[in-house]
């Protein structure tokens, strides 16, 4: 199946991102193309030591490919998914373009692997602060159904792109300097500064990436009774998303129990040592594979033991998108 | 009352604050003290013009003083708090040291002004991230007693002393530096990253800033029966608290009259522009006197209607230290 696999958005941070997670698990592939727009086509890639030069996306660019890893934004994925799955190829889309289609399998492998193989073609990848707090969350609720998250983010530039994780930087140099700063990326100051989540607002005052965490979840758990609030915040980190959780159970359930059940946890890494205060931080997810999930307690809250809670943090651009990726196109390998 | 006022750790964060706040609300006072250690004792001073000499701490410090405020940690008003109301001086003491004593009025002028009075000789300044929340939940609670709260925190370097203040910005040169980044006064790096507070982490699992939130709030509100649970976080920010606040109230409750009584709320701002996406951030609350309150909705996760989602925004060093002792001060003359 995997025997010519495409990159859609090879030039930007998720694409670079699932340029380096192909070479580190060692995927199996006979031949790759990288695929950009008009502007960076024609521009050289090194992948696994070997020169590549990128192509510009057109709609006979999937002649042939067997898998299409797409991050290019929801429009690009909107025009050209489709037609890569009519040229043949299997789709893993990271946009938001496909996640809500009832044809299209949305995808955790450690959650709902099963469900590629009702695919029609295009796979979806979810949003990468869903990505993060479903992979431990969704270990306790196979044991004890979760019956209502409260969930505040504190999330990384990189989920506005490469360009957001730029502006972090100069706006930190700027402020440092001295300088005024005038935000181009982001909507607000980032540096030194923290905002409500750059995606529209809707009329139920929820923001788009927080119903995402909503709506995903559910699709993924095929639970629609489960009960979720987010708030979503831009905070300045580079990339590693990290979140708190409040979840109640729908049966008591002890810290103990489920320190044992995330330890097990597959993509799950429990960090959580009161003794020295170290727990789950940006500066060690970043760059890694595992969700780090510490500040594991019974919630005081809820004093009939329903209630948990945990803080986690994940990077952004491997399991929050690229990794989850590459490792959903490994269930279909 | 106010003839004689001493201000204990004048060189701190706080004790800057205390001057910038006493100068601009132009508080009556005959006479003024600065008083510090040994280290900080000859130095000079400004205030309102005239230069002060700050005077060393010592047991003999409070003759007639009428008013002390205090702000150089638990330790130093453990020692020197007790001595200064025995001089019959009143203290308003920012540390931690006599919160939860019974014997002491613990007040912030929004919610329990009336508890001054009651006052031995010291009164409690409570914990930042404290004060920044019940100033907006306060003014709910009159309305609508408040059950339930879930936060969570996103607390600048302030809140760990002004050597914190310049530990981020000196972390955060070497980062973008490439130099390698040593911890000194906080526990892990603090730029481009965040973590669990600072604060030592007890058996349950809470550190002692989110027990404070906890039982600082009950004290305040006389209300022991209110569920409250935090998860506090240090972020790359200089001097602003803000939170996520997920609140359940014991009647069903409106986001429109939640906006209608935190419009008219002493000491709250409303910023809650869903269209231009601008909400309450520490850019714009930072050396601000109000606390600022938006991302106001109805929690979807309450189909009851009983819940609430709100994100405010505060500045640590004012409302959240001395602005809020100077406003006990206030009530007293």
């Amino acid at each position: 199946m995997s025997g010519h696999v495409a990159i859609v958005g090879a030039t930007g941070a998720v694409g670079q991102e699932f340029i380096r997670v192909l070479e580190q698990r060692n995927f199996p592939y006979k031949r790759i193309t990288f695929l950009a727009s008009a502007r960076s086509a024609g521009k050289k890639l090194t992948f696994r030591g070997t020169d590549h030069t990128i192509q510009e996306l057109t709609k006979d660019s999937f002649a042939g490919v067997d898998l299409a890893l797409f991050s290019a934004g929801g429009s690009i994925s909107r025009e050209f998914g489709p037609l890569a799955a009519k040229a043949g190829a299997v789709v893993v889309d990271n946009s938001s373009a496909f996640r809500m289609d009832p044809d299209t399998p949305l995808v955790v492998p450690e959650v709902n692997p099963e469900d590629v193989k009702a695919h029609k073609g295009i796979i979806a990848n979810p949003n990468c602060s869903t990505i993060i707090m479903v992979v431990p969350v969704f270990a306790l609720h196979k044991v004890n159904p979760v019956r209502r998250m409260v969930v505040s983010t504190y999330q990384a530039a990189s989920g506005a792109g490469y360009q957001a994780m730029v502006e972090l930087e100069q706006q930190s140099r700027d402020v440092l300097a001295g300088k005024p700063v005038t935000p181009k990326v982001l909507p607000h100051q980032i540096a030194f500064n923290l905002f409500n989540h750059n995606s529209k607002v809707g009329d139920n005052g929820y923001n788009e990436e927080e119903m995402k965490m909503v709506k995903e979840t559910r699709k993924m758990f095929h639970n629609d009774a489960i009960q979720i609030t987010a708030t979503c915040v831009r905070v300045p980190v580079m990339r590693a998303h990290s979140e708190a959780i409040n979840l109640t159970f729908e049966k008591p359930i002890t810290e103990n129990e489920v320190r044992k059940i995330l330890s097990a946890a597959p993509g799950v890494k429990v960090v959580d040592d009161r003794v020295k205060n170290y727990f789950p931080m940006p500066l060690d997810s970043s760059d890694g594979d595992d969700i780090l999930v510490g500040r594991i307690r019974q919630d005081i809250s809820q004093p009939d033991g329903r209630g948990i809670e945990l803080f986690v943090s994940g990077d952004q651009l491997r399991k929050g998108a690229a990794l989850n990726a590459v490792q959903i196109a490994e269930l279909l390998v």
